[in-house]
């Protein structure tokens, strides 16, 4: 089995220690203009690291015969398996102090595959990390501890076809090893879409994104991917399992949401019916400018609960719009958009930008629905927002080689509780990284995802780190972070998941009966506790 | 404790053997109109049932003095809380053959007050029964069996009071005992509403509702009550439990989600936090005809995917729109309706009018979008509609008392199934129920709900019984019709629960995973096995 450093799709090189690919990275010249920004960092970036330095001995077991073809010791296989992409994880790669290696990784083609491996594991006290796409930025595929023998990535990316599509219900079978790109590609001849668009697209799979309940390319109504399962397929060490394909069902809890979120703790999620849709025809979208953020906030919340249904509602505050060149006069900027595969959605346009003016808004003329396909103002707009959007991990990892601390957290909180929220975050988080660094930090908010009854805030705090502490330094930050959220009763996550970062904070969120009824059932699906050790529950 | 017989908010006496409010059952005459409409029927109605003949001895069991004030043992209260309003329920009560009656009725005005009746209930191995409004028709309020000393029906009604009201975010913390009318004559006063309706509204309560997955008014995208809930509070034998207030949250799998539909089995739900949504403003409906049903399948499936979001999306068979009125020329008619708060929808109707006409549907002129009061032909017909729907347990009850077999059952599958599906059920249920009476049966079928990737078809039998057998007349029927929805993979039920009645069909369609962790967590939280005993798992 070949290390899985080259990604078969591109052929490109992804980078065993930071964000994608490898040759996408910013070169040293480009950090050093980076590191400019953040007063304080780094004169020259820290050198790339390389496997070779790494702290990588023999696996600590060894598969018997009948597995050995699905199995690797590749250093560099190991190496690209050992941690997610968090600042934190490119830090500690920078610094030489990666997470545990795995000893082994897995790649198996079918569910029995899973099954034996995962027996296999049960039997031997292995440790099965499931990994997907690896862009985990919460611990979610990184071994901690020494109560396991070893050490098991269990990588799915060989099982990545749709398998079948029903285009008369608009649904398609897919393996859940995936990557974005790779599933998009093979149900586009079918005039079909997923369209579910994580910053992430391109380094994670439909199985991360189900296993870890993501957020998608709606800012309203479907946000999580959870709303487009049919039925899940699911590979658990007690045995497999497939849900029915049904539109909605009334017959008991959902079996499908108790894996939705399970972050691979349950079982390995392989297969799953998702319900698809036509490429939109028809879009329209504005950006409307606010003085004042709070009105701003006001202003979003009146289209939210106006049953508009806006597929992008974006609300950045003065820094995230300064950083991504909407406003440059400290104005906030709601970015509205609708689209449909059916009808024109200029009316619903035009209805929120009318209550967005009516809590203040100053805003251009909306661009005219329109085909879909036609270039305009507004479409280079949302075509320049979204490179700069996926080039932004990139840039995180070139400021990490200067020695910035730069990282993001997500939450979400009812109506009556975000405006306190966000200016507690700045001020509190702000507070923590000037005590931790001696420099004043960037804090950013913008709104990723809106409900009638609540918003989904997303931050990114950026200050010049202390050289060599800069993983102290981003847990005291984050610690403030958690501790402001929590006293604010929003949640440790609205779409990262938990993994292992967040798990004493989400011990705490967690309603103790549905621990004692999930403990039971992690019990009753892993008896011997090698799945996912330390995620969720223990 | 006063015996519930009578409804606290209309002083009106409830049935105790039949559906809702007694002085609304058609009287002797009336009964022999119907048994008219059905051939084969009695000349006279069954007599009603008086519940001095009932069975009913002393209990088994003695509350300690410390609950006494919230347990009662007077037979009319038992009798009122020994089954459920299927006609398989009604029948038996007509019969004199009632299921078991439980020992004790409790009335619990408190959190604590449960989980004192439940602590002490699994120190006596007392089977607990959750019991709302009480409108079940698929057994899930009555005790069957003998494997526990005693029988406590736990009445939530005395929990009826919306607690707090969050205008910004527009929610409302309700207590799970709260009939339809009584929460919302609450709501009412703030311009807010939660627009749930089943047709069980008036008799059901929110707790039934969030304990079975109930489907309410509207017929897409948010069908189900599972998307109006923020919050619960979840008093289990293991300790109570509240999920925060979140918009939503990506942290671990739902915990709302498994108490959503766990039917009394987990715990017992006592308040919610509930999202609310402003009176429509914008109303617009109108009704096509189709000479042919599967062309209005298709009509339905593309305005299903059109992403209009009707209210209202409601397809009658031949026999439906007979039988309601609609269509008397062997027409199936499609009833479409649309409501905003906020904005006109006109155009969405106009689009999905344009749909329906594209695929056969011959409609009259829509009704103008006009705003909310505005009496208008279409707003007649609805309501004429509403009062038809909200009569028909009554006329099933006077049916029942003529000797007649009247039962609805509902199910969902995806659009590629849903035509043989249909027939089949016709076919099939038709076939079964003259095998067990020598009767034509009546077979209708209406869809309720839709989706882009399926349907929920909702079936009623109606057949003369055989005198005295009507119970294995049913139970055939039903045993048919289980086995066509099992064969065609669609669920055991899209919105009336699981049950004990349909317990075994569950048992086959859920994955064996979620069994395993289903009864895992049943043990954890119900150590003693006194909840609901025989509903979803053992």
């Amino acid at each position: 089995m070949p290390a899985t450093a080259t990604d078969p799709r591109t052929s490109r090189a992804r980078s065993w220690w930071g964000w994608g690919y490898a040759d996408a990275h910013p070169d040293d010249a480009a950090c050093v203009e980076l590191g400019a920004l953040l007063p304080g960092t780094l004169a020259r970036p820290l050198p790339l690291p390389r496997i070779a330095d790494l702290p990588i001995g023999s696996p600590g077991v060894t598969p018997p015969a009948s597995l050995a073809h699905l199995v690797t010791d590749d250093p560099a296989a190991r190496a690209a398996h050992a941690m997610g992409k968090a600042y934190r994880d490119v830090i500690r790669a920078l610094r030489g102090r990666p997470g545990r290696i795995p000893d082994l990784v897995a790649r198996p083609a079918a569910d029995q595959d899973v099954a034996d491996l995962l027996h296999w594991a049960g039997e031997h006290a292995v440790a099965v990390v499931p990994f997907g796409g690896g862009s985990s930025v919460v611990g979610g595929v990184e071994y901690r501890g020494d109560a396991h023998r070893a050490v098991l990535s269990l990588d799915l990316t060989a099982m990545d076809r749709v398998l079948e599509i029903d285009t008369t219900g608009r649904a398609a079978l897919i393996q859940a090893g995936a990557l974005g790109p790779v599933l998009e590609g093979q149900l586009r001849p079918h005039g079909l879409t997923l369209r579910h668009f994580p910053q992430s697209f391109e380094f994670s799979t439909l199985g991360g994104w189900l296993a870890t309940r993501a957020g998608g390319h709606y800012a309203t109504v479907r946000t999580h991917i959870d709303d487009f399962v049919q039925s899940l397929r699911v590979v658990t060490p007690a045995g497999l399992g497939t849900s029915w394909r049904l539109p909605a069902s009334g017959a008991g809890p959902s079996p499908d949401r108790l894996f939705l979120g399970s972050e691979g703790t349950l079982g390995v999620i392989t297969e799953a019916w998702m319900r698809l849709q036509e490429r939109p025809r028809h879009k329209a979208s504005a950006s409307v400018a606010f003085a004042d953020f709070h009105r701003a906030l006001d202003a979003v919340r009146a289209v939210a609960q106006a049953d508009l249904a806006p597929a992008n509602c974006r609300l950045l505050d003065p820094g995230e719009a300064l950083l991504s060149g909407a406003a440059h006069d400290g104005s906030s900027v709601l970015v509205l958009g609708f689209e449909s595969a059916t009808a024109p959605v200029d009316d619903r346009l035009r209805a929120a930008l009318e209550l967005a003016r009516a809590h203040g808004g100053r805003g251009p003329a909306p661009t005219a629905d329109r085909p879909a396909g036609t270039e305009a103002e507004a479409d280079r707009a949302v075509s320049a927002w979204r490179s700069a959007f996926l080039r932004m991990p990139y840039l995180r990892d070139g400021l990490a080689r200067m020695g910035a601390v730069v990282e993001t957290f997500e939450t979400a909180a009812t109506w009556d509780r975000i405006p306190a929220l966000i200016d507690a975050v700045r001020t509190e988080v702000g507070a923590a990284a000037l005590k931790a660094t001696g420099h004043q930090a960037t804090v950013n908010c913008r709104l990723t995802h809106v409900y009638p009854d609540g918003a989904a805030p997303y931050f990114t705090v950026a200050v010049a780190g202390r050289p060599g502490d800069e993983v102290r330094v981003w847990d005291d930050i984050k610690a403030a972070a958690t501790d402001v959220l929590h006293r604010h009763r929003a949640t440790v996550t609205h779409h990262h998941a938990v993994g292992r970062d967040h798990r004493p904070a989400y011990d705490r969120q967690r309603p103790e009966p549905f621990a004692l009824a999930l403990r039971a059932a992690k019990h009753a699906l892993d008896p011997h506790h090698v799945l996912n050790p330390g995620v969720l529950i223990d």
